[in-house]
């Protein structure tokens, strides 16, 4: 099978699983574990911030995060496309007691403006959540990838501290917007309170996720940790793939940038098809099939028989996204299996 | 002041005020107060529900029905205008757990269609909400006071019961409905498996609100009022004026419907002025301002100036309602001065 | 019937009745309601507080400061005698979400030794909740109606200030605690954070309850109260009966003081039961009833055919009350019912 | 250092390890990961449940059993050594709402009279929790790891069904049980609705832990997994582990228990030191020093200067822990350590 349903699907390498053996471990639960404090230490210094902890899924670090920032019966504030929203609107609201007020942006990027006119646009009165937290997501997934530029996060921090709010940075897939604009991880983390980032994704790890932020936090972050079941033990293992991903396995994101361009751009060759061109920054491509007359899961299911796969992400969207172990030839075949089952299956009319 | 802001400042009348000290009152907290009893068993026959318990406000009607629906990390759909969306999102995340998915309807009215498209959109798989109640208001306050009609509700009931959810009725004004339609408060009811109404709106009560529906479910929610505050000791001054207000009050909403309707249709003389005015079926207008380049919080600071209350609800509506104590006269002043004010002061280039 | 269950059976006086009716209103909702301006005001004033809120009960007034002073995860500490404890743990875990730690006190008085045995004997590390507020209540219901000194309130506050946590009196019963001791509610207030009251016990109130502390809290404790469904419209006939109850019942609860003490004296007339009389120093006469070899629910239903009627508190605890409209003839009179009943009832051999 | 402070010290072996890398893997956010998909079957006939979740901690599988069992504002009961008051009360009331009732038996063990004073002791009525859920530990940690007997478990399992109750049994240490007993873990699984273990203890896995149960419930358990950040990716590796663990390594842990006994009588050569050796029943020895008139913490202090560790789990009570990797001759070395440093310190005159 052809998959390109998501980089979460991306192996460890042998090279990682020698390394994860050979990493030392100890009882994380006495903060014994001497590769898991090596890769908070790491974290903690790749992203300048006081600490770091590690998480066992990009969602507990969010879901503590929000625990930071936040009490019950407060607001936060993200673009409607983000994981946050999509994903995450029920857990905050059964874990943290958060309500989410998703905003639209047409780029998927937030504004002060578009942010405060989500916050006044209900007339404001003290029967209404207040607004702590802002989050930021980047890439945004949602948005075929799209890289979300340093100069834009830099007023959203400014505004988050005029008005009482923090920021939290979903960066699940933070190093491909690093690879992607040259811009650092301490760069990007400037502009937040805390960052999370995910080591499952393009990095190539079996699964983890580290959280960033001041130490007072940080505290309460393992607290919460602990609660939620994410504290482990011998997870030096695991914290041995994380190190060697964030070592090894950074730059050549790069080549999964253009393996997703040159996807979106052999889509295109299909004219039923539609796809924001300007977003596929990073390795993810999303297609708009509604000119095809078919729905998302209907052509999921004919190219499933074909070999291939990806994910219907609503009705008329279809999510690829490349990998480790996608080449260029697996994408330009897979361009090739979909352009067709359009063009067979289309239906003309609609 | 002429006062349109809210029938929420509807005064108790003399006669209701008789009847609230005239009531026979115990402790409620042993079950022992006769005109709580009375209220409650006259409200359970008048809805044709097992058994109903009276609540200090509609908030906690509608907060103790979702605790009963739902448990944590479940969704409810709504109307994005209904008051469960617009006031009760963050409660409901804080205080249930549960988040709320905002329909958009053109007219207000939540169709089994819509819900579905709302839960599909999302490809809905097991790491979504479960949705486990759908909330329905009547009146609708936001879209002008319009009137859910019986006939649009049965298919809601249909569609909830073949999926495994239960309806909710808030029927904050559901009174002005029934005054409107015809249609009982009973035949309404049998839509929804709970439902709510206020007594301190048009039907004039200090405060206090009923909810109505299955017995074993009306036991869970006399044991959340505890939890939340609501229980209280000698509320049979308040059920007084409750029994009241559903004896004497009901028929004369009428009267606030022909009000609204009238200042409605004054408010139309002015062209820069919007009105809904097949939404104004009961004692709420709302009115777009948007063409007058005024804001609605300007337009009501000056028309403050001018003696005239009324409630700005976004950037550019603002709410009238009409009520007890607020005449066909006091209405056509009111349409008055707020006409000449939007001559006065429009910004005709915007 | 010979009422003994509790104070909140106090039916409000005609003169009370009239205040509350003579009681101008408006819409609290827009905070416009001049009797209930008026209370919270004199009730910030007599507390010493910056600021205070109506809140519909003492359980409203408890769990919201709760609120105020925890986030979800956090550990309060209480004697274990407290309400929070024996009737607030479970809504402290369902809307506060946080864990009672109920300390024993051998004469129900919380000491910093005490509190610091309750932290330290879990070996406190990072994994266990942090302990942030210390709940205190004045005088204990189920200590017979103990009255808490000053002098023990003054070291809880400094070591909860030396440790960050906060003081919350619950002081259902407060204006009891300063009759019996001539100690002002401001002293009181002193050694607290926040503290709330009951106008519906020994002050006659139909209902109603207060919560006064720093204007921040407060203006959070409002936004709460609406979530809760505890903000109302025209409270000012409540807020008038309490206005009321402040200014002409509170020097008449001595009268309930000394009735207790007589009852408390006559039931130690039978051998058989037991009064921790130096505890009886308010209006509750707590009878262990072990002695008798009947369970306090059996001798309830005994009591209940000879019209007296009181609590069975526990399996051999039963508790009397005494309060406006309870005379020294009838406390006798329930006194000679009930040492009547175990002399002709009590299982010897026991 | 001689380490006896928890089996959840155990370290991989070379063969355990072996065993996870070479585990076929998949992304189990698919539900691909083949090995994972083995274990949860594996372990649902281990147990004879319908179905098993794969959890990465003994307390997320503990707190989503919660969850599948209560709703917010309910009560459990546990005896109050269990880890479930002990260390899990906090993110019971946090996460789930729930309260903890903890009963104290003298030997560890609930029975149907204790838990039915427990819930009759606060002569229950409609204004407390529901006890929706009981809690079984087995072993029993802070017992000395006394094992629970099957007979005794029966008749919780009868009460819990004759008053609407789920059973939990929390079986972090289960197949220490079911090694000393020769009752198997199916049996076990009999008494209970749910129930977990954990890999990460004598096992000797480096983290994970499963739960066990009906298919409704584990489908419930999954979409809680996933708002806790419980859901992983590639966790064949680690699922390899824990199949290894189930496969080789439970047989061995009658070694630890050996050990444990030879500690648990070594250490009773010192007359100052108190064991209930009766409880001494798998691999841990809990220690009263408090004849020694040293506090835990001075001892366990010392003992590091020695260089033995073990954990001090109350003011006056150690605990150790015996695991693969300590051997006879290492816990007679610890005691004798133990036994000099109470003869050397101890203050004779308390």
């Amino acid at each position: 099978m052809l998959d390109l349903r998501s980089d979460t699907l991306t192996m460890p390498t042998q090279e990682m699983l020698r390394a994860m053996w050979a990493s030392p471990v100890g009882d994380d639960g006495y903060g014994e574990d001497p590769t898991t404090n090596a890769l908070e230490e790491y974290c903690a210094d790749l992203f300048g911030k006081e600490e770091a902890v590690f998480m066992p899924s990009g969602t507990m670090s969010n879901q503590i995060a929000l625990r930071l920032h936040t009490r019950p019966g407060d607001e936060i504030v993200v673009e409607e496309s983000y994981h946050l929203n999509t994903y995450e609107s029920a857990p905050s609201a059964d874990l943290a007691g958060v309500v989410v007020n998703p905003v639209r942006a047409t780029d998927g990027l937030l504004t002060p403006d578009l942010i405060l006119a989500a916050v006044d646009g209900k007339c404001r009165d003290p029967r209404y959540a207040q607004v702590r937290m802002i989050g930021v997501e980047n890439t945004i997934n949602y948005r075929s990838g799209r890289v979300v530029p340093l100069a834009s996060l830099h007023p959203i921090r400014e505004f988050a501290q005029a008005n009482g709010m923090a920021v939290h940075l979903d960066g699940a897939r933070l190093f491909n917007a690093v690879v992607a604009t040259g811009t650092t991880a301490k760069e990007y983390a400037t502009t937040a309170d805390t960052v999370s980032t995910c080591f499952a994704k393009g990095l190539g790890a079996p699964f983890g996720s580290v959280l960033v932020g001041p130490a007072d936090l940080m505290r309460e972050a393992r607290y919460y940790r602990k609660s939620y079941g994410g504290a482990l033990h011998q997870c030096g293992h695991l914290a041995g793939a994380a190190l060697y991903a964030l070592r090894h396995n950074v730059e050549r994101l790069a080549e999964d940038h253009v393996t997703a361009r040159a996807l979106a751009e052999a889509l295109l060759g299909e004219p039923l098809l539609g796809v924001a061109i300007d977003e596929v920054q990073s390795n993810i491509v999303i297609v708009d099939v509604s000119n095809s007359g078919l729905t998302a899961q209907r052509l999921t299911e004919l190219a499933h028989d074909e070999g291939l796969l990806m994910v219907p992400i609503s009705r008329y969207r279809v999510r690829f996204v490349t990998r480790m172990g996608i080449s260029m030839s697996d994408v330009l075949t897979a361009a090739k299996i979909f352009c067709d089952l359009v063009d067979q299956h289309a239906l003309p009319l609609r």
